[in-house]
């Protein structure tokens, strides 16, 4: 499309006709016990997709809308056209692609589930270092579309909200990458290793902290929930910061993103190591001291991305982070952790959260025939 | 950053500890005959930056900005981190980065070199097709920063941007991506390969099409065009056609790009051959029979990029292509082909010009110790 030159040859017929690279095929599997998406390594893409029901959609409807994204998902994952796709070529390099559906508190009220809504999901208590921005903050269900590939993405996104497009107006679309060696954890933008405390999949620690076991909400077996915070950094400032500033304000060695009393970044930070004049060698107000746990069961899976958007008129960057987490309580896990943090954080001073929203993440679909969310509609 | 979880390990200690993919390490050589950036393969992910010089600059403060960007570039594209570089971190994967700088029109006139504007550097004339916007149109300066990886860009265009915050005012920043098998065509997203007719990079024809000789402009011996474009896509409309409309409209098949009258990509359209009924296969109201050139000479690079960008409200996408044309002469080139398609093009009805900008881009940077532009301030 656009304009088109002539008769030559581009780079496709220049070199050879090599096979797809095996990143492009790689597929994620749709079926299980949870969602994909989670557990999964995060690929370089996401999109968040936030959406409100439209007025007067109720429980049928919201049936219907998941069973279409179920199906578009199922296929969609595995590199096969949605149906009725209008772009099916599209498809055909999905890439690690993941979609990941979760629920905002007013779904429960549309559908007259209100009994059914888990106590902890809500939107966050608002804090002092706030300054959401309505067009990041809330929604009434989620899309969390992963991929290796940013065209993967953008037709996912595309496909999944014109399907139900009828039954919801779309509230926000936030796009973010990560990138980081394999086995390594991403560094933000402000250079920062970031994501190092987190919980490890495949251990007994995950299962119990992230996946809820279904003890107080039984629908809920095999789900989780997402807090989804948009965090402005504001670079300028922190680029007036030397790297021994930074460190103390984080807690953590640029270069390696080891603690303050380590060095490697899996190290244990020791809050109680102080230097020869008695002085702590982390800082008690750092990001690392506060972020601290205080008990086991404040831990919760992390899952972030960057973002970097065109800057507004007069500013040379909108940059940030999409921070993501997982745990099978907010109240209980996420929530402490982040007062502490918005209580005091030597780190607030670059940055700034301008979205926020939280949801229940279904289990997942066991097999072909069932959908998205059956356990809350039919149990 | 944001807030931190305890004591367990992410996906980062989870798997083995493996060195980066050449991917990331990859470096493309900066200095060279040619701005890199142009002949070489285009990556996956592209930033184009606009600047306006800021009131009152002149030739001396561009020759600084210059020499400041080369530095920049030269350390950057090999994997160095910049000079005073406040996240240093950021610039260890190169992930083939190339960084390309242009001269708009008025730069010439800040400088007192109007004598020395290429006679083809001007906006584009208007088109009745046209919808620009000017927030994507014109600028005095532009960056195009493409690298495998979008943390990378991200990185490159802050670098670039604040060191030279005091000579400009960022007019745009326009992020794309493409995604292909090795050594194939990219796809836009309506779906259709994107970019076959081009001209192959390590040819004569490439030389001579893209290259500019100096004949006319000796300072520009090496240099080059470049024409950006943004072209919205109304998927909305675009999805309420069928494979067939799409065919007729584009005039190639939408699974294997090859022209009506061929079975692969690289095929020749045959214009003249009509169907049993003596009706043309390839509609001359057709993308493939308005853009074709109606001499050699018309030839140019196309070098493009898809966006996808968070919808305006009530709307489900905001999507395009970002269109790039490199030739020696866009009046010879570009533009007899433009305004055929202007004139008319059945796939005007689904893409809309929103941007345009022209840049002449000078040649490459021979050797440490020149600087980029030197030819035009010192020949």
């Amino acid at each position: 499309m656009g304009v088109a030159g002539a008769a030559g040859i581009g780079w496709g017929a220049a070199g050879p006709r090599e096979r797809e690279s095996d990143d492009a095929l790689d597929v994620v599997p749709f079926y299980g016990t949870h969602q994909a998406g989670i557990e999964t390594t995060p690929p370089a893409h996401v999109a968040f997709a936030g959406f409100d029901l439209a007025p007067g959609v109720g429980r049928e409807d919201v049936i219907g809308l998941l069973r279409i994204w179920t199906d578009d998902a199922a296929r969609l994952t595995q590199g096969i056209p949605a149906l009725a796709d209008t772009e099916p070529e599209l498809a055909a390099r999905p890439a690690r692609l993941t979609v990941t559906v979760g629920f905002g508190p007013e779904l429960f009220t549309a559908t007259g589930l209100t009994a059914r809504r888990p106590g902890w999901l809500r939107q966050l208590p608002s804090f002092p270092v706030d300054r959401l921005e309505p067009a990041y903050t809330g929604a009434d269900l989620v899309l969390q579309v992963c991929a290796q590939e940013a065209t993967t993405v953008a037709h996912a996104v595309r496909v999944l909200s014109k399907h139900v497009k009828s039954l919801v107006t779309p509230r926000w679309v936030q796009r973010g990458f990560r990138d980081a060696p394999r086995g390594r954890t991403m560094r933000n933008l402000m250079g920062q290793v970031d994501g190092t405390v987190t919980i490890a999949p495949g251990t007994a620690d995950f299962d119990r902290l992230v996946w809820d076991d279904g003890a107080s909400t039984p629908w809920l077996s095999g789900g989780s929930s997402m807090v989804l915070r948009r965090i402005a950094m504001d670079l300028d400032s922190w680029d007036e910061l030397d790297a021994d500033g930074r460190e103390l304000t984080v807690g953590r060695k640029v270069t390696t993103g080891a603690p303050l009393t380590g060095t490697a970044e899996d190290d244990e930070p020791d809050l109680t190591a102080v230097d020869r004049n008695g002085i702590p060698v982390i800082p008690p107000s750092s990001h690392v001291a506060r972020a601290r746990h205080t008990h086991d069961g404040e831990r919760f899976l992390r899952r972030g991305f960057n973002y970097d958007e065109a800057p507004a008129p007069g500013q040379l960057s909108n940059s940030g982070l999409l921070f993501v987490a997982y745990q099978r309580d907010v109240d209980a896990q996420f929530l402490p952790v982040q007062q502490r943090l918005a209580e005091f954080d030597a780190l607030n001073e670059w940055t700034t959260p301008i979205g926020s929203a939280v949801f229940v993440i279904p289990p997942g679909v066991p097999a072909a025939g069932h959908y998205l969310g059956q356990q809350l509609f039919e149990n």
